[in-house]
């Protein structure tokens, strides 16, 4: 028999394994929550416990120094139990909150000339039907059908069962008057097949609303919008952190842990908590219940759509990197896992590829890319740095995998643009003194994306950094210095930060960000290259994401991130992924424009072009190794 | 607080119920099962148990007598508790079986002319697909669509999530050979989308069979074909009882019980239970299982198929006797609770109003009938008497409310046609002394409904009944005498009984029973005359159902239930329903046969003509008031 150990977590449960169990399995067998950013793969390091009594075998220490592992700490992704072990789970990093419903629902304005009746697909139907006698013995089916042909010219109609139930006692209530919600038509079942939602006895009122959500599901955030498809209004509006975080902070991580047993149920148990909830949270604001929600859009990148839907995902991240489907069939929320009407149509918007997803035909749809006659570049500035260059002739698109250094990963005080994040820093030119605002305006614990965009172009401005990135140590000032992980620059000292430890920025974090920068360069370079236009052609620049929102364009504009343009001439559009999601709700024309959109998109893959490594090469440089590419940058350099 | 009363049933259980429950109520609580074949009105008697100690109130003992009474029984659906009582219960009525498999499976023959690949809308694709690289990144999805596109030339696919989560593995498994099992129309989504049912990697081999299940709901018994779609031969058969008997033995039971509190739910999982059994049953017999059973076509009668839906029926039994559906629409087997491939197709066969439902319009196309040149009339000799008069020009069709007396119920010593049932009666004219052929060969209970025809025949030949229906109390025999319900004659006597008890057929009884022949008669006479045809024209009598197959028809002829025609045009087909249903499974062609079917049938209310009523009166006679209808009766009676 195998043998068997006790693990005691100190303060939670017991359990008892098998020798060889890893310790993240332990402790979800005692429901002892460990978050694992990396999925479990020993990369983050943020899965650090401390080993009181007893030892662990470990696979990797890859993210502990020798001092952490001789003083009883292990990554709990990485330790094997071979013996009784009693263990102490540090408090982990709460997720906090800077979620951004980035417009109120007042301000998304309706599409110019939208008109609910001729563009949605949803509508009540009153009805005044004859009741039947001993001439007449039409059934009720055939009845209610006869009064929609005459009402809508459709001739085919169907209903799910739950809906067919309702029928009899609906017409018998109502004394032969009835409300009927009628789906003229989906996006793969064209209009000559209608589908009846509902039945109500007697007459809503004519301003009953249609319920309706537009969701984005990201990997960071997700977000709902309530909408009244009788008038086109956005109602309510909730976004909330992806439930998914705790299982891989980037999609790769994600796709991993999908792939491990059980690994993939769980993650989109995990993210429909998240729309769940928050479809109860619009709802209640809108004094309604999700089981009045009759349709849903859905945008989010290609992986964000395979776990919700838990599609396998492995083809995504291993070469030639391919998607179960770009763009699935109009599914049902009983299906999907929705907590909605059961047989509400869920339309799930189409991508492109891999990592050019629905989030981004959707932000091509909702910046009206496609029909701008300027060239525009549209960008999500993030981890997979999808970048879009068109207009309304031609549209190409590529993802350069910029990594999630931005996002705070990789970075060695990087974290999440919640409270306690450094988001913007300026250096002294003489003393390289730094000034920093702080999210909630207390002692700093980190710095997030839009701090490290800021930081580097202070830096470099100052000359802390040379055009290679690399730190001046022979600067008169103690804020320069060698640490344990090379040269190094403090940014706040252990007496004004909330962990008490210095917060720097090492070598190896500038190396990772400018690898970042690089990367989102080159991506719209190439894209550029490609169509051969010279980026100066470029007549504005659409960025969109949450984190676009926060960042200085010309910090940006300074480290070679965004392209050297008049600042007027970039636009910060917030979460563009929910607002074409939002559009392909509430319009028809919207979804077909869509489906053209995501056909018309030229895919470039980076990581089989040279160009993108020549590019990438050349940007790896502060702004790039040509300078004449930045003249606003190498004006304030002299 | 209302006061609480123990109700212990004797040899099982104990519960406490509030004053005013029902004994039913509480045995429902306790578990203690008590057949209520009326659906608990006391119309039937069945449900009578004896109060041991405690005494209950009565709200009907229509069906007891006042001696029962005294010694302590009480019909457990009428019994008030308002004290402590004990009950036992005794052993209720087992459903025995004389099930009928009307052919075996080898025997059921294809349709002339038929060919699966043209007639069938299921079929197995072997696709051989380029695998992806890093010039051709379609998602596995679209490449899939595009191999579909090219084979079928149809536009749109779609395919269910569940199936659409199997789609990548397979692929990958199978390296890029699949198999694809497409449905490429049904009865309301026409041929421009298809939908995907299933993906397996790699090639199936070619006779891989695709299965389908025909399933015919009868009130009395459900009854399953298990069909290869890819031949569409008949594979195995199965029928067991249908389950929801326990809860009332005809429809109009049904419908009041279904509209009890719970009732409706009761009756659909009762009888899904045994379609559920059965396709188990069949799929064993075929070495496969119910999760490959990718369609099924239903037929029923109207009450049944709402039942097994779980749509309202009440307004079948109430005027203007209304449907909620004649043709439900495509239904998935999880909608209906179908134990087999979820996402499955459910086609339910078309009905034409309350009481001429899809069982009949399945016999409609099953023998033909829509079809033929000669005059034909197509019955259903059963509770509900429906018939058809037609040929390939025109169909009528009514119901005729027979009532059960031929199934046995209404008849003092009738039962069901199972172990122990007087199935044949002759009579000796001179000592009225009877012979008597017994299902299962052993001692009578009772008597069924082909037993009833015979004994009825014999009385009225031998001269025991008058043309009324009068038992003539003044002949030479023992037999004949005046019992607790009047006159009477002695089938057989007590001692060679399995019950001890003299099996007698009262003069209510056959009143009963003429009253019930009257019914049928009068219906296909008022069908006739509507049409102006009149019955000698009738070429053929086609008769379908369980019952049918054991007419004796000289002897239904000659109490003038059966039209007077040279038997060989009488043609007994067992279940025409499932047949039906069988060829709406296998054929598109049947499916489109039968819509027009069921539009076509005029439908004749009977409760609503006065021509009934008048044929009804003059046919309450042996074999007729006007005896040139039945010259070969006339012949023998001399």
């Amino acid at each position: 028999m195998q043998r068997q150990h006790i693990v005691t977590f100190i303060g939670t449960r017991t359990v008892n394994v098998p020798t060889g169990t890893l310790l993240t399995e332990a402790a979800a067998l005692a429901g002892q929550e460990i978050t694992q950013p990396c999925g479990g793969q020993g990369r983050c390091g943020r899965c650090a416990v401390f080993i009181k009594t007893g030892q662990v075998r470990h696979r990797s220490t890859q993210r502990l120094t020798a001092a952490d592992v001789a003083a009883g700490y292990a990554l709990a992704c990485q330790a094997v139990i071979e013996s009784n072990i009693s263990v102490v789970v540090p408090e982990q990093e709460k997720v906090e909150r800077r979620l951004t419903t980035d417009l109120t629902a007042a301000e998304v304005t309706l599409p110019p000339g939208y008109e609910p009746a001729q563009s949605q697909t949803l509508q009540y139907l009153r009805l005044d039907l004859p009741p039947p006698n001993m001439d007449d013995q039409t059934d009720d089916w055939s009845r209610v059908q006869l009064a929609l042909r005459h009402h809508t010219g459709q001739q085919v109609f169907n209903a799910p069962l739950a809906v067919l139930r309702k029928l009899g006692p609906a017409l018998r209530e109502g004394d032969w008057r009835i409300t009927i919600l009628l789906e003229t038509e989906t996006w793969d079942r064209p209009a000559d097949l209608a589908t009846v939602l509902d039945i109500l006895p007697g007459h809503l009122p004519e301003d009953t609303p249609i319920w309706g959500a537009a969701i984005d599901i990201g990997t960071t955030t997700v977000t709902v919008w309530l909408v009244d498809l009788h008038t086109g209004q956005v109602v309510a509006q909730a976004a909330e952190y992806n439930g998914q975080i705790v299982r891989g902070e980037d999609v790769i991580s994600r796709i991993i842990y999908a792939g491990k047993s059980d690994g993939g149920a769980e993650l989109k148990t995990l993210v429909l908590e998240t729309v769940n909830a928050l479809l109860h949270t619009v709802c209640k604001r809108a004094s309604t219940t999700p089981d009045r929600v009759f349709k849903v859009a859905l945008a989010g990148n290609s992986t964000m759509m395979h776990l919700l839907l838990q599609i396998p995902a492995e083809s995504i991240r291993l070469s030639p990197f391919i998607t179960g489907m770009n763009h699935p069939p109009t599914l049902t929320a009983h299906e999907v896992g929705l907590d909605i009407v059961p047989h509400a149509t869920v339309d799930c918007l189409p991508g492109v590829a891999s990592y050019v997803g629905a989030d981004i035909s959707a932000g091509v749809l909702a910046t009206e890319l496609y029909t701008t006659e300027p060239v525009t570049l549209f960008m999500d500035v993030g981890t997979n740095g999808e970048t879009v260059l068109g207009n309304q002739d031609w549209l190409v698109t590529c993802a350069c995998s910029a990594g999630p250094a931005f996002e705070g990963a990789g970075v060695l005080h990087g974290m999440r643009a919640t409270n306690g994040a450094i988001e913007e820093v300026w250096i002294h030119h003489t003393t390289y003194e730094p000034t920093c605002r702080v999210i909630g305006g207390k002692a700093p614990r980190g710095f997030c994306g839009s701090g490290l965009i800021s930081l580097l172009a202070e830096m470099f401005l100052t000359g802390l950094l040379d055009k290679s990135g690399n730190i001046k140590l022979d600067l008169p000032t103690s804020r320069v210095r060698t640490g344990l992980h090379g040269p190094e620059y403090v940014v706040a000292w252990g007496d004004e930060t909330a962990t008490g430890e210095d917060i720097v920025i090492t070598h190896v974090d500038i190396d990772n960000l400018l690898r970042a920068k690089a990367a989102i360069y080159a991506g719209y370079a190439v894209l550029a290259e490609s169509v051969g236009v010279s980026l100066d052609m470029v007549e504005q620049v659409m960025i969109g994401g949450a984190f676009g929102q926060y960042i200085n364009v010309e910090k940006a504009v300074q480290i070679g991130l965004l392209p050297d343009l008049p600042w007027e001439q970039f636009h910060f559009l917030g979460n563009t992924s929910v607002r074409g999601a939002y559009h392909a709700l509430i319009d028809r024309d919207a979804r077909r424009h869509l489906k053209a959109i995501a056909d018309r998109m030229t895919y470039i893959e980076l990581s089989a072009d040279n160009r993108f490594y020549e590019a990438f090469t050349s940007a790896l440089f502060l702004p790039h190794t040509d300078l004449s590419r930045f003249p606003t940058v190498q004006a304030e350099m002299v």
